[in-house]
């Protein structure tokens, strides 16, 4: 019989062991900060009725979008986003469960797009959310969890940049150029690469304004500095139009409340130049750049928007929410080195070398394993020097040898294999204490690092 | 414009905090267990090329494919389990990830069944394998494994059932009867509802063997009783058949080696009566139900077969695994009334209303996250006894009470929900240690419980 070839689709890849560790690690540590604020994991289907998800992203989302008609004749879909989805779900169920809401959901979604460099046709999107709440603690909050969730990754360097485009709502409102919002924002975008004068030319050409208009709109843009210079700054800049005071008022309330939830000053940025798309979002939003690899671009977006589900029912639900880029992030971790290069996701490793003590070995993992440290055990009895070839190649952290002499004597040779040292510890299974304490001096990544260690704020 | 009725598809469903919530911390023990024993995570693409699934399965699971043509004019399905998936990227990666190879994957699948009670369109399956080892160990490790997952999930009474395959293949060899294995094996399914008479008639009568060959096939299927007792009596009924005597013993291998790895004997039944579909094992099988709810069936079932991957490389690939059926014992523990039926993944609510507390709220909060204890502040201030009313029907643990007496004190109220009881305990932002120790005597359930805890094998 011709075998067929084993292949995956163009576009979609296999996630082997060395990739798949980090990757559900960070996934887990997702979780964990999510639910120390409250939030719930909900999961919602692959599959939804075409009509939920035609129309609801972009024209380029519906045209890469995977549909087909299922057996029951019905026009499906494959979700493109979780946003649409939570929609969906919150306008269905919110009912029953009430508001606030706080809901995080850690799933694949499918794009049809041309595959690049490291884009796929399949990822993960990893969100939470607050509906039903227009309170700025939710946005405080929302900071205070993109803070947490990175450090808990075990980032330090990182700054989140935090604007209210209430405030350039403001200010346009004021200056009666309302209806020309997307344009401007769209000319606005380009400033960092065109300058300023070549930007304030096209805002003049493109949206119509005067250039003094532009030239305000620019002043407001490039307001720039630490937290205290802008707010400082602003008022001169926006007057006194109600929208934008209260846009500047909450932003300087989050970056404060922020403070007060225990995040380093240092690490946010109040960023009134940066907009985030042009039309989902109405209050705050944030980008998330490490410090040392910025050109990767944002790892954690998100912001406030108006009315979550408008296209499925009437209830008003505003909310407040972010995305973590998960693949981006993983992608800058292994660019700046941080990802530890194991394909075993237990630190301690059992060669079988010694055939008359099976038992021996089987019992050995056992007591470590209920200790908490993650062991794995050669399946067939071949020479040690073998066995330490396959646990080098994997990037186990010990080899515990013990052939008779050593069970004999009571005692396990500990092998730090990176460091190629041995030693010997006391154990038997009816005393396994000491090697315990031994093995358990290193980090282990079969146990989450769940609670931060910083000091109390 | 009208609204679009929010509605998932027949056959799917979304999933609420309240069912996500025990179900996410399943998965989470199952990685942790599979991780403490060496196995590895990976993950597969949603979509395959068709040629890959067809054919795979039975004439049912082609029948249930989601299937249909990509853009690129590709024929494409949707996977309906995870070991054609598995066999596939065995054959593409085993150069490169080498053997022994340990894989664990959590993941949906899709079978356009209809609907029933129970029965969805999209699950997850929960699947461990050992791959490129004929080993006992392996399949010894394989009943550890089930011991392990299933007690550290908190099941405590649960029967795992183990048989060898090569037993009955043995006996059938020496009666002559290795061509009839199919039919036999399907009369013997029924020995439990149509009693021995039957059986043994409809296996004269379907499988076209002798009265005397039936009695001898039942008597081997009846062979019951405590493990001792079984291993006694079957030299008698398989003679000195090389594959049935080789099957005994290896059984008896894999039940004293169990022992040895600290699974308690009681937790085993030696039942050579168990088959487990007709073609794809060859050699160890396992059936694992609950004791206080056997009619569910088996919650882990699986076993070892000869080679995984033969439709898409030479490579001869032996392999062990088993697959937790994760909704079903989902549904036990609901039967069992062992789910908690909390709507929220952390255990203490900070009501917010003395309204200028916003950032003593937010700082108590992050001093108890930080000491890994979960903390939801509600985000509006609001009258007390409403945000209790939220925290009562969420299923919060605690609420911490603290308005401006108590902060004046260096004290907050803890309310101990489901006892309605309240105690005062110390506190102040710069020595939360009080309550931090009042609050860590209760289980919490942002930790992960990965340890067990019960004494050296």
């Amino acid at each position: 019989m011709a075998l067929i070839q084993p292949r995956t689709l163009k576009g979609f890849r296999d996630y082997l062991p060395a990739t798949m560790i980090p990757r559900e690690r960070i996934m887990e540590t997702a979780r964990q900060t999510f639910r120390s604020f409250g939030f719930a994991p909900i999961d919602t289907p692959t599959l939804e009725h075409l009509e939920i998800l035609t129309g609801k992203g972009s024209e380029e989302t519906d045209r890469q979008l995977y549909q087909f008609v299922d057996a029951g004749k019905r026009p499906v879909g494959m979700r493109f986003d979780l946003t649409v989805p939570l929609a969906r779900f919150a306008a269905q169920h919110i009912g029953q469960l009430g508001t606030p809401f706080k809901r995080y959901q850690i799933a694949p979604v499918w794009r049809g797009e041309n595959p690049q460099a490291g884009r796929y046709r399949e990822f993960y999107q990893c969100d939470f959310d607050t509906i039903g709440t227009e309170s700025v603690l939710a946005d405080i909050e929302a900071v205070t969890v993109i803070d947490s969730l990175l450090r808990s990754i075990g980032i330090e360097a990182f700054t989140i940049s935090i604007n209210n485009r209430a405030i350039l709502s403001g200010l346009l409102e004021s200056l009666d150029l309302a209806d020309q919002t997307t344009p401007i924002l769209r000319s606005l975008d380009k400033l960092g690469k065109i300058g300023r004068e070549a930007t304030a030319a096209e805002m003049v050409s493109a949206a119509e304004i005067r250039p003094d208009q532009a030239d305000q709109v620019l002043q407001l843009a490039e307001c720039g500095g630490g937290a205290d210079e802008v707010f400082a700054k602003l008022p001169a800049i926006i007057g006194d139009n109600a929208t934008a005071v209260n846009g500047a008022t909450r932003l300087r309330e989050i970056y404060e409340g922020a403070i007060a939830s225990g995040v380093a000053p240092e690490r946010m940025k109040i960023d009134v130049s940066i907009a985030r798309g042009l039309d989902y979002y109405t209050g705050v939003i944030f980008e998330t750049t490490l410090d040392e690899l910025p050109s990767i671009g944002s790892v954690c977006s998100g912001g406030r928007y108006d009315n979550l589900a408008g296209l499925y029912t009437k209830e008003h639900l505003p909310g407040i929410g972010a995305s973590l880029g998960l693949d981006r992030l993983l992608a800058a971790l292994e660019t700046l080195d941080r990802l530890s290069s194991t394909s075993k996701p237990c630190p301690v490793f059992i060669p079988y070398f010694d055939k008359d003590r099976r038992d021996d070995y089987l019992k050995l993992a056992t007591n470590l394993r209920r200790a908490g440290i993650g062991t794995e055990v050669y399946p067939e009895p071949r020479k040690l020097k073998a066995q330490l070839k396959y646990a080098d190649a994997h990037g186990f952290a010990y080899a515990l040898i013990a052939g008779g002499n050593e069970w004999a004597d009571g005692k396990v040779q500990v092998k730090t294999l990176a460091e190629k040292a041995s030693e010997e510890i006391e154990y038997t299974h009816d005393a396994p204490e000491k090697l315990i304490a031994r093995l358990s001096e290193t980090e282990n990544p079969t146990r989450n690092q769940s609670s931060q260690t910083a000091p109390p704020v």
